[in-house]
Parts: C-alpha cells; structure tokens; sequence
C-alpha cells in the first residue's frame, strides 16, 4: 500500500472519519496502528499526507495534512518522477477474469485509459464495469502510480476514429505482415515525444482482414508483434511496456 | 491450441494412441473431429503433422507424419520465424498462483527459462514444480511457442553468478537509482546481438542492499525500470517484452 485514493467525501486538511471497507483495508489488512502515517491522492491530484490518530471498532480518524514536498511514509511512492507518456489502451473484449487482469497489469503500469471494444471475434459478454472500477482502484493503491488511469465505456472498433481523433499515432497489432510493413521503432521514434498514443490489441481470434481495413484507412498503423502468438492479456502488457518503454527511455544512439 | 507436445512414448511416423488427459483435451475441450489435423511436437524439437484417424469411448488413434514444411493445420502456428534470443529469467519467488501466471505469461513469450530463485525479501514457500511443469506444457501448446521453455530447479541468488558464468550480460532492476546508472539500451546496443540474457526480477519487497552489492561485483548490470513500481508479476513480463523487444527489433537510427 503505498497510496490511498481519498473519494468525493474528503474535504481537505483536518480530520477524516474512515468506515466500512476502507477502514477495514487500512486497519485489518494493513495493519496500521494509530501514529502510522499514509499518502493519500484526493480527486484532483494533490497529495496529502494522512496519520492516524484513532482506531475504534468500525472506524479509524485519520488527520489529514497537505504534502509540499516529497515525505517519508511508511512506505515510499515510487522513485520516478518523470511523467509518463499517456497511453490509450483500447482492449477488445475478453472474458471478464482475463480482463481484470490486463485492467490491473496496464494500471499498473500507469496506462491513462482503459476501453473496452466490440469488435468480429471479441468474446461476447458484457464486461463487469463496477468490478473492472475496484480493480483499477486497488491497483493504484497498491502500486502508488502517479496516473489516475480511467475505465471508458465500451465502444464499437468502428467508433474508434470518431473518439480518437488526432490526439496521437494510433497502433494495431495484427499477426499478419502486410505490404510496407511499417516497424514500431520508425513510429515512436526518439526524435518526436508524442503526448498521446493509442494502442488496441485484438482478441483471442484477432481481427477481421475487413476491420484490418477500416483501421488502415482511418490513418491507424498496423504493426507486427515480432514475437510468439499471444494471448490478448499478454500481447497487451507486453505492446504497452514496449511503447512505454519507446516513449521515455532516451536513446543513446 | 495449436500445438501439441509429444512425449517420450511417441515412437515416430505411423499411428499413435492418445488416453486421458491429452486425449480429454483434444476430443472435450478443442472438440477436434475425425480427419482434422494438429502439430505436434516431439522431444527432439521434430514437427509431426498429426491426424485423427478415430475417436473412442477413452481413447483416440492419430496418425503421423514428419512435416517437410510448413503446412495448414487447423490452426496455424506463428508467423515469426525469426529465432528469438535466447532469455533466462531468474525469478524471485512469490506466491504460487502468481508464479504461475509469471511462468504462463513468460512461457508464451517464448522465454528459454525460469529458475526460481530464493531471496532475502523472497515468499518463504515452496514452488510447486509439477503445477509449474503443467502450466508450461499447456502455455506452449496453446501459443505454438517455438521456444521449449523450460523449468530449473530453485536456487540462491548467493548461487546466480556460478550458474550463470559468462554466457552474456545479466540483468537485474532495482527501484533506487544509483551513481553512473547504465541504461538498458546502452547495454542491448542494436550492434551486439547477444545469444544469451539473463534477467533477475526481485520479489515485492525488493531487493537487499547487500544483495545489490553482490549482485554488482559478480559483473551484472543494476538497472531501473523508468515506470511505475510495478508488482513482481508485472515487472516480469515487463522486462522480459522489453529485452526481446530491444535484441529483435532493428533499430532505424
């Protein structure tokens, strides 16, 4: 636990009344003793530094100071303090288990959004959205990533232009090289920091030569895993690692 | 599916008879019919094209071919046919569920092999090497990983550097940055295409000071991984899809 996500309740500096599941969290699974100090991230981004000051039965006070600078907690957030490119995962639709884990994985690692598609060959179930939700936010606490990543509703592979616009360069990944072919490295090269990227991994049967198509002509790149056959919940943590990876490592060369 | 493995009865072309688990597998899960065809696998690294021939109350017969060429089978094994470096990752031990998910993620990868490693800040549990076995066995037959990963037996990290000798750079990443830090590009240069890597991820809680210490002196390469702080899990894969990523990919620049 390395970060609290405080919700719509918290009020600022002062004292903070803790229930239910987060007292719980804090108190049972953390095992937090009064003195024990915590990071804790409001909606709007700022840090907050929270100690406890009481533990009762079915509730904990926690005293709650704005952080200026950096401070030692009982754990440290993480070291980084570049921010990270934002990354866009468009992830067509797997089962509900698999999802959650490419939800926690890409969270983790600090992806800006999540969305899932519809697209030919995607399972056809509807994703959990409350669930999908928890597992974002216990995974941000746990991992203490500076990214407040989102969970986008689910939208057609169709309707993917008309969302993205041109915030980016936006990457497809297909089993099946194409004529000039294009390589990732000439793309997310080292000369141009792009803000924004997208990047929309196909499910277990990939994609439709005709989807392939829409993709192409909408102005998106399609690209060559130059790897095994993936399951989409790791073709999707190894895509975005290598495009976050691309996108802050500089070059030496 | 789309490979099968072959095991040490597999005599050779002619007809095979396959029971319980393997033969479960093919008839109840992939609902495979008389006459279609699948890969197989022998020990030796052979391809066999294998039909079925016919289907039983607990048995079914195949008959086998040795494969030329690549052939159509009823699902096709990867496009890449580019030999990937050769991988070794040392992981740290965690909980067995999310050992396993290391080893099926890094399996699919086609990563040459896992060697538990116990450290300071290790889980203090034993792996179960024939859950291990199972999950690497079905990871492969299910991505047609061209890699036959395999599974070591548990050792120190005290012990890496006897193990390892000299086949290639070893890499281990740490959250705290160090003095004259090397990056990970200058070290998997586009010059130098390295036949072997290691990479060492540690467990939850890190690595030791003093483990860092030795792990330098021995002559590997502490790096930092420019992301969030990442469970073990996901550091993994997030190392491994980087490293095989920067010793495939040729660079344009």
């Amino acid at each position: 636990m390395r970060l609290l996500l405080l919700d719509d309740n918290f009020k600022g500096s002062g004292l903070l009344t803790l229930k239910g599941k987060t007292f719980r969290y804090l108190t049972k699974v953390l095992r937090l003793h009064v003195g024990q100090k915590i990071t804790g991230r409001d909606k709007t981004g700022n840090l907050w530094l929270l100690e406890i000051n009481e533990i009762n039965n079915d509730s904990c006070i926690l005293n709650a100071s704005a952080i200026e600078k950096p401070i030692e907690t009982t754990d440290s957030l993480p070291k980084n303090s570049n921010p990270l490119p934002s990354i866009f995962l468009f992830q067509s639709i797997t089962k509900q288990k698999k999802f959650e884990q490419i939800i926690r994985q890409s969270t983790e690692l600090g992806i800006k959004a999540i969305i899932p598609i519809v697209s030919k060959f995607s399972t056809k179930e509807k994703i959990r959205e409350d669930r999908c939700q928890s597992m974002i936010t216990e995974a941000i606490q746990q991992s203490g990533s500076l990214v407040s990543t989102k969970f986008e509703d689910t939208f057609s592979l169709l309707d993917i232009p008309s969302f993205w616009k041109d915030r980016g360069p936006l990457l497809f990944f297909h089993q099946n090289p194409i004529e000039n072919q294009e390589r990732l490295t000439s793309i997310l090269s080292p000369e141009i920091k792009y803000k924004n990227i997208g990047i929309l991994i196909g499910p277990e049967g990939g994609f439709h030569e005709e989807e392939c198509n829409f993709l192409r002509k909408s102005g998106f790149h399609q690209l060559l895993l130059e790897t095994n056959i993936l399951r989409s919940e790791t073709a999707a943590i190894y895509a975005c690692s290598i495009c976050q990876f691309l996108l802050t490592e500089p070059r030496t060369n």
